[in-house]
């Protein structure tokens, strides 16, 4: 099934758009996790593999999608790599929606070789295989179409999807999205072009298999872009800890409630930190996981129009 | 010894500024090269090893410093980037300068993980200790300073180096590097941003940990930004095969013929597949590469500044 029918149907079934992220600092694991596992590069491999399974144990059945961040694990090595390799391939087993989000970015070859790898097969022997099987991996566009279409050309191939930054959730974002270019935004080109990419791969409702990387820390921006780029899913980041609440989020959403993920990473992950989880459930974290999870599932469903998701719509 | 130290002093030792690009395209290794291991993921990831290996045995004692292209190594999941692990440590106990050429980027601690995996040291057990082993790693800079300087901030405590993409060499570079916003491209704003990065690292004599990376093919912009960046160390792709000559990266040099080095990946490692190389040597590959690798060294000295090189100044 193309990558656009696969991601609405998983987000209908669960009602909500929410994207947990995996983001397994070894300094934020729960009190005593780390001990369990030796104390070199496979043991915290290990952990970090762990950890992400329990991740997933928890939020599968609650959420669409998960999407893990490529550099807590590749800081460790092969090991580490190895460990999100079993982890997407656990999450993929549970139904759930993988998305990677290695920002990968380089020109012709070079990027169908990621392209290949990430999200599509590779040649092994007599024949072509996958390697990752991921379903969505986040781009880089500074090197204009070269760097963007290999990836689009095998994700259309292969029914995945990819989503290109337009304009992250950072303080310095703006240093250079925000420069005013022909009377227009950097970011703004970068939405033109990847209109450009992704309509000739729209599907009968108009979306396409080319999504959006979009901050939630700029409501403005998102809802502008929202306008711009009708048809484009938005991967949202920075809802929780980055700061963005579920009003700012809202306008992530078509007419519908559909066109959105909304992303929160250590705000799930490691609810178990804060004081009023820890007060609630000491040291049963993977609870404080399932009621972080549950309340931004219905502080959406309360501020934005996606909570119609909930009535099977 | 600081990265700019360490590689003034290789450059100085090797007698010449070329790079050897390592981007191991399984469907251009030697004729029945990958016959000899198993059609799986791990046993092309061997191969992958085994021919960057003799690659090295090649190049090391000629040229300064070599770039692995994670993208071919990635592509063949954990085994294909143990491979990488493994062919970049024995590239470093030959005395090579290794750059990963990953493009990586994100914010905050996101970027610091993979400046911390990469170039410095990371938590296991009670202490830190380093990943990767990595000399430098190229950056993506469309996040802005919050993407950027995490890894200038790593690199500087662990006397390593980064390679900020200013200008790509690719055909679609300009598509967003060009856009002029208040009277200057996209690409010298970077530039601005990156002496900005750079100023605060710069040793006695002007050179920097943080480098940049200017495409080749565009010899006008190369020599453009040599005047803009002084004390900028250039990493140059797009020698060989991408098209450009040596004439047209002689302006990468500054007036000592120091601080640019000269990347070259497919038309060193696959010379072999090149007619007149294969009329010449045949099967024996690694003399073509040999051949190829001495050619652009005397290319260079003949039509550079980086030719002084060679006297030992």
């Amino acid at each position: 099934m193309p990558f656009v029918e696969r991601l609405f149907a998983v987000v209908r079934q669960a009602g909500n758009p929410v994207v947990v992220g995996i983001d397994p600092r070894p300094e934020e694991l729960p009190a005593g996790f780390l001990d369990q596992f030796p104390g070199d590069p496979p043991g915290v491999a290990e952990a970090l593999r762990r950890f992400g399974c329990e991740v997933l144990d928890v939020v599968a059945g609650l959420v669409p999608a998960v999407k893990f961040q490529c550099a807590f694990y590749e800081a460790y090595g092969p090991p580490g790599v190895a460990a999100m390799h079993a982890t997407a391939a656990a999450a993929r087993q549970k139904g759930l929606i993988v998305i990677l989000d290695g920002k990968r970015n380089d020109i012709g070859s070079t990027a169908e070789a990621y392209a290949r790898g990430y999200l599509g097969k590779v040649p092994i022997g007599p024949a072509y295989a996958p390697s990752w099987h991921a379903d969505a991996l986040t781009v880089n566009p500074y090197l204009g179409s070269d760097g963007v279409l290999p990836f689009v050309k095998v994700a259309a191939r292969e029914e995945k999807g990819v989503f290109v930054l337009v304009r992250t959730s950072n303080a310095s974002a703006g240093e250079f999205q925000d420069l005013m270019a022909q009377g227009q935004p950097l970011y703004r080109h970068v939405a033109d072009r990847l209109r450009q990419w992704a309509a000739p791969h729209a599907n009968a409702a108009g979306y396409s298999l080319v999504g959006a990387v979009v901050g939630a820390t700029y409501p403005g921006q998102l809802a502008e872009l929202r306008q711009a780029l009708p048809g484009i899913l938005f991967l949202v980041p920075g809802y929780g800890t980055q700061g963005a609440s579920a009003r700012d989020v809202a306008a992530a959403f078509d007419a519908h409630g559909h066109g959105a993920l909304i992303n929160s990473s250590r705000g799930l992950t490691f609810a178990y930190e804060r004081p009023a989880f820890r007060a609630r459930f000491a040291d049963r974290w993977q609870s404080a996981i399932d009621q972080a999870v549950r309340d931004m599932i219905e502080d959406l469903a309360a501020n934005t129009n996606a909570g119609r998701l909930r009535l099977g719509s």
